[in-house]
């Protein structure tokens, strides 16, 4: 059945494998009478792509966007906007072998069994390469966000163990934090980074230990912190369609993601109420209600609070790994060994910041119009 | 904007606030010709309401379920079926003081943002008896799956900083966890447990802390496990729709819920590739596919593996507490001092297993039926 | 698979059976704030139930309504109105025996196939009662409506052949006629006549087609028109959620209606462009632009023009006659002959009146409140 | 807000602008394994495309589909279908004229009301040319539908008041009726025919008619009729998706249509019970129970009965015509008069014809992928 849609007002259906002709990404529900040009949602793709660092993978794809609809004279229409990137040409040939044999891991094998054939060819539908359209629908929400003055932030706070300092968002709360008062500065800090984290000794720490894990043959996971600021209290929709829901849905719906946290997250387990609980104060700069700490990430029942919203995810490490793995031929149902070929990211993380950045902008975009709804009764004359 | 329907296919529909009149559900997409009765949902009611032990509120909620349509002659018919709840009468009269001064770590606030309006009684629509509707839906979606030899059930495995022991799931592997193999004797012993704990002495040692957390006029929190067992390979619907995604959205979507894990869940974050690939084998049992450990908890590239669904929540510690507690007055837009009356459950984990276990088994019935169709090809003639 | 809810962001859940204990509504996502009491509902489930004349079925539905949730202190509060209406209590027998014996012209036969069992009694959830959800969701689309200037009002323009005179409306264009600017009075008379037709002459004479029609054991078909004031241009979600689109969708899901049109209608089939098409003009009365003709019936390209919305439906004579009719017994798989016992409405096109009225209400509430996304751009700064 | 999108588990979304780089569809939810090439659906493109007689635009549009994503080896694999079909460089110039006086039948006015910008040229988003992408995903849909035996025809019955004879379905009967024993010699005739008119008498009139107000630089309105074999008996999830109600929705969605029936359609107005009941009988054929008569259209209570499937639409004369019209200029707000250049269709309904068939079989494949989920009840062991 169909799950390629995403969002409610504002929706995306991505398309394409990673070894077909093209991936590609249909909006439907952006907002008339926006500038939109090609170079907005190619910059965002730019920083998705492989081959940024000697720690990604060195295939150069040139992932040029191309939009085909939905844009008239340099604004957007309220019409659907399509569009579409090319994918190279790339060598499928080491990927034949493995079609019997599910890479641990992996989707290769759920997706035998539940669609009965597969485009095999670089984990096809199931490659990351399906995040392109993640990416450049992303690139469309932050216009819209960036007119209510919502800017999203992603960075790699941990890698293969090493934590960043220093830049953490939310436990400590909100007013202790230099990194949302300097949003900008952070920015620049991670854009730097080769592993896209905002402090740089732990980032140098990381990028060893990543290039020591490739010797290795191996991999690993890290994690990933998304922080929104600026989100008006109020948006979500109860009791389903809460922000943290969709949210948690937005980013588990991530391939290699295996957990989402909001706010104080997991450590909340060891909190007591008294420590968990953020106090309202009347905000200096603004004279409206804030939290005094922002354990809750920003989020109460389902609702943004006014404060910034903060999650994280873990990602796990590169499934794709030089060592012989064990398996199953599919053909033969009978015990197998494989090694997986190719160049392959060691560490998933950095690349996986825009990604995050694209689907929590995306959700946001999505809720902020939803919630326009609610301002609309006008009593019967 | 509405949010309170949640499923494709086996659609569910929750209404109704605390004190108000009643709560209740609307199944929408229930398979024609099953058994079901009102015990088979008083059932699971009573497993949630609270009263149970001395650590729930004393709240005598009778909670006794009426099915309104959809059912004949003791078979569901496949068209809607309408279950309400009525609400004892409460005494409102305590919220009425808080009625302008949000209680921290509460939905108050912004629900009086968004809404401009709320039924601040009981905390309204963002009460926790907004779960009622949840679990009679999750008693039926059971009954579908119970069917298809599915079963779920939670338990506390964290409370306080006290982890149990020797009833963990998913990390280490399938095959070392007797739970897996006896279910029904975990589940018993669950029961048993006022905690909902299926280790006897970390559940005492829970208990007590809980007592002394109620002393202190503060409240724990702690981590849910959830596990579903008898899934068939290829259940979930990517991309965005994937069987973890929506796991996630389910789990994120209940009220106090910070963190949602699938398999390893953080713990991937420090793990390396050749640790956390669980390798395909081929099942002793049964001659099927099946991986040799379960890091990931079931699920790859959003569709199920056939092992056992492993999913973690962090539930925050109650957010009403005795204590006094800093707020502000929303007349005024001043600072302000509330302590909040009348008893409250010091502790969440124990009450959420039904309702984890409820919406883990609607989005299991969901994605189910959502795969039917993928089986229907005929070739032409 | 799921069918009871309609609408996008005003959304509707009907659940219920002829016989069974209630039958009820979910509306989920109305406006916040507005004053709603049982009495603007029940207003219009007393137009909607029988018994009103001598024509309609002399069971008296007292069908009054209870709203359980989403309305505090007068208001609503933006979360899910759950409103439900107790079945009286109502001898199933005469049914029984038509149990395995399909009625013609009813949904007996394929409900039997589609869910291998159905509530056979008055039905089930196939009968005229379903809408008594229907109407009450309306009443409160209707409130929504009227705080922007929106009325909506349906009558009978048809009956066995006798067409109404003197209050058409669409196509001889709108300055014309007398209906709309003189809603009020048109909607007076409306509500006078047994039949609901705005001509009194052809109301009379309705009236003793019907009476004869059911002295024969017979039934009669009719036209209503139903029409909609006030509407902003714009309205309407291209290209599949036209408002045309979903008001066609709305008005062909009520039981017996057979045909749907727009404005001109079928007759546009006999037209030239020339006469077709409505001229534009700048309306004398406020200076907006508005067509001098409404041959398309207020809806171009699927959205809305601004001229009054004006659609047509096909009701087909009630399918329970008295007379002897043959059908096939299921168990025996051979030809039998039934008769329907019990009185049934002679014509449906008067009590179809409200009902109609109510869909065409909740498709525009839904599309007003889709329509607010449009307009919420903002610059960047 | 969103409205691009069709069907529930079948769906698809469209985009794209007449004089925009492309148009085209994606289909997600398509059943895995099925043989797809693009000449499946180039033939129904071809079909569509205008320039097929003198009485169609001379615009010779090559409408070359490309299939991007979502078959492997030749066989579709159950992830999206992207399919594009790039525009031919066509002249807008003829339209910049236009961009402020909006074409009256057109949707120009209303477009520039919702969005407040709109690509006027050749219509933009409400151009015709957006029916390419229904076409090509109907032609994916048929394949389907031919593998479960179901037939999807549409003709020109009506034109201009010349009416077909000899080959109309429904209302006197099934059994009298040549046309559906005889699909296949129904079809080639209908193919013959510049009109697509299966009475090549009445074809030959119509044709005349058409010349005759293309001189006269007028258009003409006509009918058309969607006949639909094989259709399992079930098939429609009441109450609110019922299957008349989708296919309402999706026929009066197509620009130009004004008014869709089922079956005896707006005749049922004038007809009696006793006539339009049809009395169920065994079938000679296959011993399954079927209607004698088929005034219902093949659907009862929203469900289909296992008669054929037939609908009516009315298509309104063609809006661009040749003669001068009155409308407004939006920039003065003054009245204005305009005439539209360059060579349009005089009459519609004969390019109609593949994007009904097409409409309809999207909705029957949508809903027989729907109703597979009502089988699927496994008893508890």
């Amino acid at each position: 059945m169909s799950g390629s849609t995403f969002g409610t007002i504002f929706r995306i259906t991505t398309w394409g494998e990673s070894h077909g002709p093209a991936v590609g990404v249909v909006i439907d529900g952006c907002l008339p009478g926006m500038p939109l040009a090609e170079a907005d949602v190619q910059k965002e793709l730019d920083r998705r792509r492989p081959g940024q660092s000697d720690i990604s993978t060195p295939r150069k794809e040139a992932d040029v966007v191309a939009i085909l609809s939905g844009v008239f004279e340099g604004k957007t229409t309220g019409t659907p906007i399509s569009m579409i990137v090319r994918n190279r040409n790339v060598d499928s040939s080491p990927y034949k072998e493995l079609r019997h044999t599910p890479r641990p891991g992996h989707a290769d094998y759920p997706y035998e069994i539940k669609y009965g054939i597969r485009d095999y060819r670089g984990g096809g539908r199931a490659s990351a390469r399906e995040t392109v359209g993640r990416v450049a629908a992303g690139a469309v929400a932050r216009k819209i966000l960036a007119g209510h003055g919502i800017d999203v932030v992603a960075h790699v706070i941990e890698l293969g163990g090493i934590r960043a300092r220093g830049c953490e968002i939310a436990p400590p709360g909100i007013s202790d934090v230099s990194v949302v008062s300097n949003m900008s500065e952070m920015k620049a800090r991670i854009e730097e980074s080769p592993i896209r984290c905002a402090d740089p000794d732990a980032g140098a720490a990381m990028l060893e230990l990543v290039r020591s894990a490739r010797e290795d043959g191996d991999s690993i996971g890290g994690i990933v912190e998304i922080i929104a600021t600026g989100i008006p209290a109020g948006i979500g929709e109860p009791v389903f369609d809460k922000l943290d829901a969709d949210l948690a849905k937005a980013l588990m719906g991530i391939g290699a993601v295996k957990g989402v946290e909001i706010g104080a997250g997991f450590r909340c387990a060891r909190m007591r109420g008294s420590e968990m609980n953020d106090a309202f104060r009347i905000s200096d700069s603004n004279g409206t209600v804030m939290p005094e700490t922002n354990h809750a990430g920003g989020i109460l029942g389902g609702l943004a609070t006014g404060a910034p919203i903060v999650c994280r995810i873990a990602v796990k490490p590169t499934p794709s790994i030089a060592m012989p793995q064990k398996t199953v031929d599919l053909r033969t149902m009978s015990e197998a060994e494989i090694t997986i070929k190719g160049r392959h990211d060691p560490t998933i993380p950095p690349r996986m910041v825009p990604v995050a950045e694209a689907m929590v902008a995306i959700v946001l975009t999505d809720h902020l119009l939803r919630d326009c709804s609610t301002k609309t009764y006008i009593p019967e004359r």
